[in-house]
């Protein structure tokens, strides 16, 4: 039988925990035999929701965790005293390899800072990005960093390339992906400091396949599987990507529910038009990782559903039997001993 | 009998110029007496365009420009090279005073240099902003910066802010207009070096309605009436707001023309549909002025139609006649003032 994967799971974390979190750990490990989940969470509160459910017993084991960390808390000061969290014991699960992978849907700082803190940075990473997949016209791309490092540098944006290189052609299957750096215009002498320092670092890059820079119009239409950028851009993005949809989707309904004759259009062009746009829904992809770390953290979305939370727990598998932090690990060791030369 | 508005426009600058520019020039004159045209370009091509149509031949002038600056050229260097272009002759123009306004769908970077260059800054003004209108649910908002200035400076984004609110409020006519800065969190304390600058100096300014930050998430939605950031990431906000809504909108069609039962439903929906998001579409409110110039500069978007060219020159007349270039003025200077004490 092949290798069981840990993971640890923030039973507490997010707008719908913990119904959909152990809603979605039970899918996931009704859909795969080689996961075994801790939940992590007030274990009064876990055990009730998961007496709902029928399931493989020995595949879920709930580990008791008192605090709750809020989104609303200053980070640093959550991690640092909230040693009874959810976050906080399921980061050290992972620390001291008792999990292989950490998936949460809770405060975005905690999970950042907790990342660097706790679990740790592997050798040679200055920066761990967090790298969501976003949807387009022709699958899905990955937008590295959209949240962890505000002004980053040069260097950092490099790293996040490689990294994110690896993962789109290990996790996701994309060989040799496209990577790009997010920009103003097409032409190397476009776009601000940083982008200009960086562009000709990720030129000399022999293991990525660099195209250039994308603009933010060609993000939706599958310009690159890669997209490199520091977090204050890549979190506008990822946000306003989000926000277009939803408000674009709404009108749509608005219009349809508008007149009688198209109440009527609107019944028969539901299943069509619902099969078209399940293509361009992010959250079947799974959660996004923080890349760079020794083990993995997955941050789901903090409104994650059930599917969302067994679709990130099923990608931390992917993710363990890519041995994708050996392969970090041995791109950036060899980046940096030929810096060192 | 009201003053009569005086606007050149470059009928070479675009992809559907002269067609379109023409078109739309006859439109706008045919819409109002009080504006005169002075179309600038290859005076042979214009003349033949104009022959198509009927229009009050005092209104249309055709000024004659030997040379186009394409969008691939260096800026910098076709501003000062090619002195016999449409671009540098109508900005002359409104140097001289020959004309109030100079409306273009040519070269951005060539109509950014050129305004600065030619036009010259309104004294005291640090960097003219591009400003484009964005479509939001609520109606409207102006983002601004979005592609003049990359690595802005605090005292910049002020002074957008600044102008953006008298343009929003005098222009636009939406009262005490909201003022946001664009940041990856809604908390003070988030955000890169320049918005956590930029915040405090927002939160002191007398003569704007500052609420705070604004998530990209939120723009949509119609969260703010100004959206003041630096040109990088407001750039990446127009480009992937164009992007994101055009991808989806053709997911819409595709899904509409998949199957039989759902062609059928698309005719039903289809005049509702078109109402709906017909509020949405940016084109209607005319082009991007680049503000803070010893005159009015607007830059339409390079594909624009006779629509887009029409609503951008009638834009000028209610920017003439409330006077913005004076308030720019007396709101900059009380401002610069302040700070000398």
């Amino acid at each position: 039988m092949s290798e069981i994967i840990k993971v640890a799971v923030d039973a507490m974390g997010g707008d719908n925990a913990p119904t959909e979190i152990v809603k979605g750990t039970v899918e996931a490990v009704q859909t795969r035999k080689d996961i075994k989940v801790f939940l992590v969470g007030q274990e009064d509160v876990v055990k009730k929701e998961l007496e709902k459910y029928t399931y493989e017993k020995e595949q879920i084991e709930v580990v008791h965790a008192e605090d709750v960390i809020e989104t609303a808390e200053p980070p640093v000061n959550a991690i640092r005293k909230k040693k009874q969290s959810s976050i906080v014991i399921g980061m050290n699960m992972v620390k001291k390899q008792e999990a292989d992978a950490f998936v949460s849907a809770g405060s975005s700082g905690a999970i950042l800072v907790g990342g660097q803190v706790l679990v740790g940075r592997i050798k040679g990473v200055e920066r761990p990005p967090l790298a969501p997949l976003i949807p387009t016209e022709k699958g899905v791309a990955l937008l590295i960093d959209c949240g962890a490092n505000v002004d980053a540098r040069a260097s950092h944006l490099v790293q996040f390339a490689q990294m994110g290189s690896i993962y789109m052609e290990n996790v996701i299957g994309v060989k040799k992906p496209k990577v790009a750096i997010l920009n103003i215009g097409a032409e190397e002498e476009k776009g601000n400091q940083l982008v200009k320092e960086t562009f000709p670092l990720l030129k000399e890059c022999e293991d990525i396949n660099f195209i250039g820079s994308i603009e933010a119009r060609e993000i939706p239409h599958g310009g690159a599987d890669v997209i490199v950028t520091e977090a204050f851009a890549g979190n506008i993005v990822l946000k306003l990507y989000e926000g277009v949809a939803d408000t674009l989707l709404r009108k749509v309904k608005e219009g349809l529910m508008s007149t009688l004759r198209s109440k009527i259009g609107a019944l028969l062009i539901k299943p069509a038009l619902k099969k078209t746009l399940k293509a361009f829904d992010a959250s079947q992809y799974g959660g996004a990782p923080l890349l760079g770390l020794n083990g993995l953290v997955v941050k789901t979305h903090g409104s994650a559903k059930a599917g969302d939370i067994r679709n990130s727990i099923i990608q931390c598998v992917t993710f363990r039997q890519q041995k994708i932090n050996e392969k970090i690990k041995d791109h950036i060791g060899k980046h940096e001993e030929k810096q060192d030369q």
